[in-house]
């Protein structure tokens, strides 16, 4: 990170709606992260989007009256060269892969969501291979580039990366700091007074103490069994007497394992009403890509706040300002496990504490795991480590293994035909799986 | 073990329909086992029991002409005091209550079975404070006893007792026995000449290894789907290629796991045509003593071999003898983990291959644990583990953390509810969870 | 630490000639840190150094208007009863124990030094059972209260309470605070751009990376054979090939191990010349407090900087602000290893960067760990762990294995001689080892 | 193993005056291990042995009646070629090179020990490139042979093995069969019913169980301070109260470091009377080869047993024995740690209690491990790592670090002068070091 006239950024899948709030944050944080070039980078079917958002970016800066310099690009290699940070929010077959993932499951009774289940293992499957294209760039035109990965199944990517590449490497989640946020905004205290201790993995993750200012504040948070929860994962209150005696508190996403059949049906009757998440997403981002092209538009719109990635460009760029000035401040990411959570391997991704020093996160010990939930993290890391290496080797053996192994599924049998379904369902994408060798095993 | 005029052997539970087999055990192998006095001792309700199987014992000895003495008692001190090795084959509840563990599950939609899911916990749960209290006997009145536990579930019940007592105690079952037995006459080998290497728990292994006569069969006995299989567990194939990415040989209790839907199906069919196993078993066993209970029988009857334990008597005395005669030969038995599964507390019972010495088994290094097993071992210990620790404290909080987290529960709401009606079903079994001050909480 | 109106304060052995030290750090950061009551606590011998340091701490006061209260007293549970924190200064035997440390092992041809090797021995021998005396008070007068253990050898202490006390306690050394402020001063910047990473125990780290904004200049400064160097450690340079391929720093006591012969050397030419270290410190504590008795001295002197014990009160001062206000900030400290040394026992003390959170310091992940200097660091804890149950039990077996496996011991033989001379030498204050029962062991 | 006609075993070094010894158990076990044909293999400065030796074997053979093939080569990639064994017995720089690993040390005051200390390492950096070169032939030529290496240093050699090949290596030493030996003897009892717990390494183990029928002998034999002992180690007796506190029976060779002063006074004496024990060794060998070159000879003469490696070729024809036959007994065995000594790397090598099955050794839990012995464990495995780095990479620096770190030697600055002139007397066997990219380092 040497160049002194400031800092390159690359974002691959720059066309993204999230894109101006990451630009706003770069604006207001220029002077302890001076953005000298961003470089947003698309696909060719996402060009227009590319462009829309290209263009409230460089009306955002323009207002902003800041030296920076906005390229719009097709070509990767030319965003990444040089970089000193590069992160990545795409999605690999867009919208409508992720509405397959969710409705192709509930075929077979089985939860279908983005991350969570097999539809997280089909957006591993297709995403992965694309996200070690990128690694083979940065490699060779940004060794020394710290890559930032918001791309989902963020935990799976990122221990992907960290096993099949040498880029260094961080998976970030938007879950953490809404934790914190809602804290902040429950006791009034600032921010930087509360300490919560996540234990897990990336959307499978228990919150173990909330310390503000120096008070345990667990307890007071387990007894609101509507707190800590998001837009995209619906709002179903926690089981009083199961909260208590569990003695943490659970992401949200976990509601689709402790309430398994609840959020089933919800998924099915919403299926019915005509809309998976998708189509709800789908409908924000038209939305919002309209206002976008509003040539008077020079801010990033209130409107984006309610989608479901709400901070995930905080996250982001309070990150790289940490990295860039070493400032040790306490972030939660996904990182190498390094023995941190100690039945799993050293090379798994979790989800911890951090330190964010100039050389990067150094987690810190757990001092509570729940003994309650080491078994579900144990089985949840076996079936995304399967998966990453069928991801990575497009064996369908592995595959099987994968699915029928994740606690969700409930058969060898129902894994395997699901399997196929969604093999052949996403065939464009994973060229792995259906080359000559493999086609007909 | 300095008796010089033989061993004093108590057999908890003595009257049970096995006791033949163990008879007929002590009786070949009297030369390397020298037993003086067998007591077999039982409680009130199987006084009846007790007395045709311990009749029957008599005649068994007397036409041996070998000088053990048979002693049939309701005192369990008396038995316990001095002996060099207890047994202990019982069931709190008698088949009434596994009947209720069969059945409850299933008005939930989930597996009924007496070691796996719902149904195991509650036999644990009525199991294990009995189980204690012998220890606290044992420790007492012969502390140098080792204890040979075939009380289902197993697993958990040593797990309990190598944890709150110091009795020195062996879990046992016949499974291993059977697949090295099934293996022996596959292939017209000695058992001796066969070592399989079983990883994970009791009713929860997969066989990595099978070398017969030093060759490693694993690959051919994959190919067999509907091999190593048991009368107490239907009789499903499994998948083909599923077993062949597994690359190894899950024990017949993993279909509960692997073939959750179709078990169910199989399940409640069953209960429709009027009859769980507890049914089945108890018929089986109404026959054995009527046979037990002819004056000119003085052999075990065939038929026994018949029940789903076959070989546990065997297990036992071989066990015993190997113990006592210090032969460090190898055995498949559930003893503390003390870093054998590396991602297992040290205290947790696992199934493991032994060597045993004269001061008790040695277990054996793993050489290849199936990446595609640790999820599920953990999940399904995590549960063990909370449900011991519930069935010692009569925590309610436990019971349903424990319920909550196994494997083959879909939700919080549905452990909870099925909770409440399986205590309530076993109450006179549980004054633990009933005392006044739990009873309302 | 609730009370409202400020901090409470016991400093045992506050008659130590390091207090102004700590006094100056509380009025230089009395508006982060309000301290209310400082209660300076010695024996009977002490008073008179009580009396003159006492004085001294209170025209301190004076002079900055600061509400801070001075309590002068030989009752230390009137002391410790409601402290925020505790400290503890002290030397059991005083200055003419630490003489015989270290000279008797110099009869024996033996490294004679006041924390390592046989000398350190005596002193823990002597020291842990009256820390643990005052856990007691704690436990039971000021049970929340932060012990601050300066007291050496302070990682075997730290340990010893750990191990044996109920009572929160750090330990804490000036020799980490030292490498940073002269690295800082090398490098021209501030210390809190700086990142070091400290491996090991107390008195025996070696540092494997030394990040100044953001850059590792590791190389740089072992490339200078002579620096990172204290008062109390002979100046001896370091050989630089030994250096160089050792890839890291080690701390200066780690010459006694490295370079022992030499050290011997100098010991034995330093007795000749009429002075152990004892003896040196001896005369420059007088001369402090005649400094100190001066009516008109109203700050802390310039010279107390030059005994070796620099920067260990604004260590203290730090910890205790950063615990007061979670300030999340990066020191390092003795604390319970917990899985971060692998190879080491949970409960083990390491000397170790930590985040200094409001609920106490969790330690951060090792990122290079020198293959080098795992045996060494595993021998001298194998020691202490030896020494520290022999302290606490008073078994003379542990004592002498304890001394037989320290590295720096030549033989059984001599250990046991030495340890014969030194446990008759200090028999006034190891009544432990001199009771009836073990007094002719 | 397969080859009908019986088994081909190579022996590397067999004009060793071990070989009839190897020969003599090959004939008496000749039901149980066929072998067909014994490669006997040398090198050139070998030869007159070689041949010495291998007519001694031809007329055992004869006189036998076998049918066994005797081959004597200096061909040892013929040797090797299908061989079903290989074991390795060598010197390389032969008994000369020993000499100077004996003496060297002596002048700055180290112990001159053949396989501990400065010796042992300069052994290890001789010896082990053959080794691997050696496992390069077994690679291409015999993949599925068993190398059985009794070549010291036999810990460190094994670990070389198993982390730079893919040769399947097994490490032997006559220590423990010969403990138990003596205990037989003792106790008046079968080899087969004593069970002694080995706990370290090579040359460096503890015993802390000696079960004679069941029943543990420690404290015996703890209370003969003379036993366990062996020709090669001079006979001091132990200090009975650190033998007692020990609670352990430590190895001879461990009297170089628990009895470094005495150990070193003799080797300085011995030294001085005009004979390191290289010499006397040379003299006797100089005696068996006379002996073994009468014609009329045709037997393991009785004097080979006086050599100090007594039992070390019955070890040989065991371990061969059972890995043949699949016997599953329990040997002591050097093999890959793989987590049984919980504080060493997985890949190191350890002496540990192994059942021998068809496919391999596999090691037994240790029961016991001394807290006194793990630093020193820990201590020299560190050092043998380093050492082992240095051989086979000829990296300077390397060799500093294992030598300055041996807990034997007692600064950097004698380390580094040691090394500086065993290098060069070793110059002509350790062309890694003096390459031309290293020659001047």
């Amino acid at each position: 990170m040497a160049n002194e006239q400031g800092l390159k950024i690359a974002v691959i899948g720059g066309g993204s709606s999230y894109t101006p709030e990451l630009v706003e944050g770069f604006i207001l944080h220029h002077a302890e992260l001076p953005v000298r070039e961003l470089w947003l980078v698309d696909i060719e079917p996402g060009q227009r989007k590319l462009n829309i958002v290209g263009n409230l970016a460089k009306r955002m800066v323009e207002k902003s009256g800041l030296p920076i310099e906005i390229h719009l690009t097709l070509d990767r290699r030319e965003a990444i060269k040089g970089a000193d940070f590069v992160s990545t929010q795409m999605r690999v077959g867009m919208l409508d892969a992720r509405g397959r993932d969710e409705s192709i499951p509930l075929k077979y009774g089985v939860i279908g969501q983005e991350t969570t289940g097999p539809g997280g293992m089909m957006k591993a499957l297709r995403t992965i291979p694309v996200l070690l294209d990128i690694c083979r760039d940065i490699e060779e035109l940004a060794p020394n580039a710290w890559l930032l990965n918001f791309t989902n199944p963020a935990g799976m990517v990122t221990e992907a990366i960290l096993k099949y590449s040498n880029v260094k490497s961080i998976g970030l989640c938007n879950a953490p700091i809404g934790l914190i946020k809602q804290t902040s905004a429950k006791y009034g205290v600032e921010a930087d007074r509360i300490y919560a201790e996540f234990v897990g993995l990336n959307h499978l993750h228990w919150i173990t103490r909330i310390d503000v200012s120096g008070e345990d504040k667990l307890d007071e948070m387990l007894a609101d069994t509507a707190s800590y929860s998001a837009k995209n994962v619906p709002a179903r209150e926690w089981n009083p007497e199961f909260l208590q005696s569990l003695h943490a508190l659970p992401s949200y996403y976990l509601k689709y394992f402790y309430m398994t059949d609840a959020m089933l049906e919800e998924q099915l009757e919403s299926l019915q009403k005509g809309g998976n998440r998708a189509e709800v997403v789908k409908r924000v981002e038209e939305e919002l890509f309209e206002l976008y092209n509003d040539p008077e538009l020079k801010d990033k719109p209130k409107q984006l706040e309610q989608r479901g990635g709400a901070f995930y460009s905080e996250a982001a760029v309070n990150l790289m300002r940490s990295l860039y000035n070493g400032t040790n401040d306490i972030q939660t990411l996904n990182v190498a496990n390094q023995g941190i959570i100690e039945f799993l391997p050293d090379d798994a991704s979790i989800e911890v504490n951090c330190v964010v020093t100039k050389t990067g996160p150094l987690p810190l010990q757990l001092t509570k795991v729940p003994p309650m939930a080491v078994g579900l993290i144990h089985a949840v890391k076996t079936y995304e480590r399967l998966a990453i290496d069928a991801a990575v080797t497009g064996d369908r053996g592995l595959a099987i293994q994968a699915l029928a192994h994740h606690p969700l599924v409930p058969s060898v049998e129902v894994a395997i035909q699901m399997l196929d379904e969604m093999l052949e369902a996403n065939k464009e994408y994973l060229p792995q799986f259906f080359t000559e060798s493999t086609a007909n095993a």
